[in-house]
């Protein structure tokens, strides 16, 4: 027998949870008998202390135990997910899931909504007339067997303490602890029923994590987590020090999304795509070239049918903004090295692109095109992005985010950003 | 503005709260917008991360401007109260409330319920038949100006959000936290309109503080605090490692509380109330001597005048213990070098002297007498302790706590314990 006072500080002062400490917990938790205060300030200790590898195996264990787990084994095919830690102009799930299964894989993406700068892949595909993004698992697996990928949201049945953890750490300042990060990503992903996953950790001023370590030790946290728990899981650290592509908003980057699908997608986004294509098809023993995979349709075609098995219309007109302003004039000829994600990222949340609140809708057509990418050649006075949104009146505002977010160097180009910082796994 | 989670950040990343912040915090949490489960996240932070200077004397003046303060200056005396730790045994506040009031003081001293295994002055009192420890700020001032002293219940007027707060970290495993014990305490006095206070800081196994680094801190830290807000702050370092006189428990302490104002109480009893009302009196500017004080009666008559004027009739029989034992033989014959105040305390708590949840209710007649302290010459076999209860049944228990308590020397008797380990202010 425990309780939650001997538990918090036994953690405060230093000492670990047993495997039934945590157990108890979370029962306790779901019951009532252990309170919200308590929780945090358990949350809070744990910011400060950390959780040992067996100690977050457990907590994860707990998390997922507190829920269902769905059952993927019917697909009769080898399924593969991603997860991304976030980034400006992000939108590589739309068309990673498409190209994996074009490929021979089974892509189960259970996706969020965007809080704060960095956008939420459901946002985007919102914006297509007619898509859902709210499945029951059985309309989950139906749709994964005609298209082969679904992106969708997570069901409240899956990792529900995640879901109630996630709420309280949003508003008691405990978000930002590894171990509780780790544990909420990985706890949805393996109750999802995927059996590898491949992380794509993003590094930069955009990032949630600002430091290489930081992101680093992030991934080796996952990856430890996923394989203690029979997933097959690898890490890919990549930049995120400018945005990903050019479109930065919701229907945008549906816009750039297809685009890549038909070939035409911009260099920065393919590659990393590519990248993490490669990895899932290796993780689940597929020999398949990704690339070709674009360039012969299939992956296009995948999209098409999975948007279309979930209520959208691949063909419909996206909704486009009522008003467009070119901005950000470059301060002088030469190389643009610098355009700053969390600038870019904040500039778009403020045109509407983005939600403050978890109860806020998003706009569809607000967002960002980048007139031009780091490494590009600029005259002064040419503006290097386009703003657009339903209302003139956030102009202002989205401006006042971009204050210092470029550097031009008359003398040389930056150099070039890997795709790939480093490979974990 | 700001906003709970910047506040808690700010503190978790180490960074300092400015006087607005905390006024706002405070604020906030009484309307309701500042959530207890965001309110401890904050004090676990506090606990990792503690208070400046600055940010404590404001966290405490915000504390005691949530209420009431008490005005004392109809009295047209010097007043001047004792706070203590708290240990087993610590009956000093019945004596010397009535010595110093006896001195030309007067004496505000609004005290607590025990909670755990040291006792609460107020527990001990209310053994007395008609005794009120509830009175209104109105009785309060008509028991000083009559009696001179009082011993009562903190009103809910007085600092209700430090009661508030504690109520919060009792649940969540904050209270430990030398910043959060030391506003607790202080905005208590500091509303209570003494002019000067003296701190027993008891340091021992049957202490809150174990350690002589981390009383004087506390110690230091309260003192500060106290000449911040004007007040007269002194502090005594007195020992805590076996019980303070021979009784521990309710009607037994007030028993042993009567004799040492007849001037027969124990010597170590004798000496720390000595010395803490030397202190009082030192800083109130009163020249007189305590000891003669009780020597020639007025001491005890200050007593009967109080018990009278809060309803109690201090001739009236005590509450006796339907069952008493021997317990505790002696493990060899010499002298008594260690009985350990944290195991009496423990046993007498467990005997129905003390409680384990706010709502409990105690035996008056519960409790232990030492036959025997640390320093006399004992026989193998003879008893230590006689235990009192209400109920033979926890008797076992008792003697479940008393495991290694004893220390006997057959060579030595052990060195002799200052009354008074250090002085700060």
């Amino acid at each position: 027998m425990t309780d939650a006072v001997s538990l918090i500080t036994a953690k405060r002062d230093g000492r670990r949870l047993a495997d039934d400490d945590i157990r108890w917990l979370f029962d306790a938790y779901a019951t009532g008998e252990v309170a919200d205060e308590q929780m945090s300030a358990l949350l809070m200790a744990i910011f400060f202390r950390g959780l040992d590898r067996a100690e977050l195996r457990m907590w994860t264990a707990a998390m997922i135990a507190s829920g269902d787990r769905l059952d993927l084994s019917s697909l009769r095919r080898p399924t593969v997910d991603k997860h991304s830690t976030g980034g400006v102009g992000d939108k590589v799930s739309l068309i990673l899931a498409p190209l994996v299964a074009s490929c021979g894989a089974a892509v189960p993406q259970l996706s969020g909504r965007g809080l704060g700068y960095t956008g939420g892949t459901l946002d985007k595909l919102e914006s297509i007339p007619g898509f859902r993004a709210a499945l029951s698992p059985e309309e989950i697996v139906a749709v994964l067997a005609s298209a082969g990928c679904v992106i969708c949201a997570a069901g409240s049945g899956l990792a529900p303490a995640d879901r109630r953890l996630y709420a309280l750490r949003d508003v008691t300042g405990t978000v930002e602890s590894i171990p509780l990060i780790s544990s909420s990503i990985m706890s949805k992903k393996i109750a999802e029923g995927t059996g590898a996953l491949v992380l794509d950790v993003k590094v930069g001023s955009g990032a949630f994590m600002k430091s290489l370590d930081r992101a680093r030790e992030l991934a080796q946290t996952m990856v430890a987590l996923g394989e203690e728990h029979r997933v097959r899981t690898r890490a890919l650290l990549t930049p995120m020090d400018t945005p990903l592509g050019r479109a930065v908003g919701n229907a945008v980057e549906v816009e750039e999304s297809v685009a890549a699908l038909r070939g035409e997608g911009p260099e920065d986004l393919m590659d990393v795509t590519l990248a993490l294509a490669r990895a899932m098809l290796d993780l689940t023993g597929i020999d398949a070239d990704p690339a070709a995979a674009i360039a012969d349709g299939r992956a296009l075609a995948a999209y098409r049918t999975m948007i279309r098995a979930q209520g959208g219309d691949p063909d419909a007109p996206l909704p486009q903004a009522a008003h467009c302003r070119p901005a950000l004039p470059a301060p002088a000829t030469g190389w643009l090295t610098r355009l700053d994600a969390l600038a870019v990222g904040t500039a778009a949340w403020r045109l509407g692109a983005g939600r403050a609140r978890k109860e806020d809708a998003v706009s569809a057509a607000a967002g960002i095109i980048c007139l031009a990418k780091p490494g590009d050649h600029v005259r002064e006075g040419q503006p290097l992005l386009e703003l657009r949104a339903d209302d003139e009146d956030r102009f202002a505002a989205a401006l006042g985010a971009l204050a210092g977010a470029v550097g031009v160097s008359e003398h040389e180009p930056p150099p070039p950003a890997p795709a790939v910082i480093e490979v974990i796994g």
